[in-house]
């Protein structure tokens, strides 16, 4: 325990929609500034930012021109997207541990609806760029990506359908009390079934829910977090792999989280059953799938069955997603898992809240490339 | 002292030309591959990168594939050009300090000559765009902002064409005695006044020099440097700034060395007397008389006189850029200033060596936004 040791003492969020009619800029001032409200530091405390974006949002440098910083000794704006949310957040808390920052605030501001939607093409198609051998050929969007590592999953461990229909269903049934979350009615296996396909073997309802909005959260030492407003939550350890090249054959369905799960558990001395709850991030249904399997919730090809008995829902063994994640609550990139994290473990989450939660698991985008991180009530 | 203190054991580099033939990746996985080599660690050590690039480069990923590197803990690719040159190397540093890491590369590779030159608006005209006000306008480039703040800082300190003229004399004066730069034919004051205008106050040898190659250097502990190939040169300290808006109107000429330099020198102890050579990041002339005068080399206004009058070169106060800077070697982004401070501290730079070099200062890209950090030989 040191004095330095980073805590999440602010959230902030800006309304989640369909079409903001706002700019990335002023939802990610909004956001920020709620987080730092929230805290109780006052806004002249903030001496770094830490935001990830993939050429759809607004860099440190405007955000903290529109909260009126004097000035930044820290401005990480990191290329990426869903997969470093969690670096983004071990990058603040570095900051913190350091002594190199006062508070600093991560986050994530995106028109992902209404302006550049994920799935339009804007990769690099020049020699050497990566998208020279799958572009041409119509291999352009992340829903095709991971089209590939799940149906070499499926092959793999036997993973069915129906099997991603139950973390769909189990999961917008989460969102049913959550007042933020766009899609709110329940679903079923008929219904998800029914629902139309993206790219096999994903349906509608195995996608992601691209969205706008904004999210941030502050980041600050266990010393200056003792006097404010909110029950601090700390930030207790940090993985994240990037493994080898996406499109070499031997790495289809072999995922990041097999590569950050061990060491996690390993240093932090926690097992899958200390979680309360875990915010896994779910572009797609699978990358739950594969997440919670390889961080052991359950063995390889066994989530489906891990949703239909009821232990990833209240009163089983862990609360998967409990605001609704990604696929009913709405795609903020994955900073909406922190916002949620913080606000259940500072018991703050009204009627979805899970009870006496104390510490959590939070993922972030998969592929074979992304990071875990654990926070703990103190 | 600690085991953990962040030194850098290894620098490599690409070729530099107007013209590589090469892909940034092929480029960056050379130059990454010379530094560990020069190093004497193993390339499975490590376990890191940091690079930064505006969309012209290949990123960790990548890299790391072609290093044929198992996998990476600490994957981070910043967004922002020359002005985090020093925030990556202190981002590699952290990782170091906090254990986090074992080894980490940090690498810049483009092809700013022959592929995307840095000229080319690639802006964001959105509403709430960084260029929205200004590219309609056609202020859209490096060369036009920085001709703003130039003129703006000639009319508050008095600065002259042929001042900025002396920086550009010197500068080339060092890379005669370097045969990795592109430029080695010394120019005189004639010469330089009559070069053709770019934007006015700049002519074309104010200009960096657009270039294609990449360049690296790798950051490893105390601890594991002892028993490595070279002596190891330790990232003292550093300090970023990110100040408000470039386009406020109070900023004009206002540099973020005026906030870097006081922090860096009263946390470290040294003056600018203490320096035995500085690689400051010459994107124009302009910035270094600036950034030199702000880290107090010399008044506000002297820097024109501190260069005429032999203080800024080999008998003088401190040796200015003795590869030649990013005027006469090569625009690798700043980072061929590092691997030239490294080549310098280790007494390995031949005919352009400073004599007993033990401590330097080495700047970021200039602007409303940069930074600065101090090496130091062990």
């Amino acid at each position: 325990m040191s004095a330095n040791d980073p805590m999440v003492v602010g959230i902030g969020r800006s309304p989640y929609s369909r079409n903001s009619g706002r700019t990335t800029w002023a939802m990610a001032v909004e956001a920020c500034r709620l987080a730092v409200e929230d805290s109780g530091l006052r806004m002249s405390d903030v001496d770094g930012i830490v935001e990830f974006n993939t050429g759809d949002s607004t860099g440190s440098l405007n955000v903290a021109y529109g909260l009126g910083l004097p000035g930044l000794r820290y401005p990480v704006d990191i290329a990426n997207g869903g997969n470093v949310v969690t670096l983004a957040v071990a990058l603040a808390a570095q900051a913190v541990q350091t002594g190199k920052c006062k508070a600093v605030l991560v986050y994530r501001s995106l028109n992902s609806r209404s302006g550049k939607r994920l799935g339009t093409f804007t990769g690099n198609l020049e020699i050497g760029g990566d998208d020279q051998y799958g572009a041409p050929h119509g291999y352009m969007a992340p829903g095709q990506w991971f089209a590939m590592f799940c149906r070499r999953y499926m092959h793999e461990y036997g993973t069915t359908y129906e099997d991603l229909g139950e973390v769909a269903i189990v999961t917008r049934g989460h969102a049913v009390k959550n007042d933020w979350a766009i899609m709110r009615d329940p679903i079923d296996m008929e219904q998800y079934l029914a629902s139309r396909w993206i790219y096999d073997p994903f349906r509608l309802y195995d996608c992601a829910l691209e969205a706008d909005g904004a999210c941030a959260i502050l980041v600050t030492s266990r010393e200056r977090a003792r006097d404010l407003k909110q029950t601090p939550v700390q930030m207790l350890d940090e993985e994240t792999f990037m493994g080898r090249h996406p499109d070499s054959w031997e790495d289809f369905g072999n995922l990041f989280s097999a590569h950050c799960a061990p060491p996690l558990w390993q240093r932090t001395g926690f097992t899958p059953s200390d979680m309360d709850f875990a915010c896994i991030y779910d572009c797609f249904t699978f990358t739950t799938v594969g997440v919670i399997e390889d961080y052991g919730f359950c063995g390889k090809g066994e989530s489906g069955n891990y949703y239909r008995s009821g232990r990833a829902t209240y009163g089983g063994d862990c609360v998967m997603n409990p605001h609704g994640g990604l696929l009913s609550e709405a795609y903020i990139h994955g900073m909406n898992h922190h916002y949620e994290a913080v606000l259940q473990l500072r018991h703050q989450a009204g009627e979805r809240q899970v009870a006496d939660a104390k510490v959590a698991l939070v993922t972030a985008g998969t592929g074979p490339f992304g990071g875990g991180l654990i926070y703990a009530r103190v």
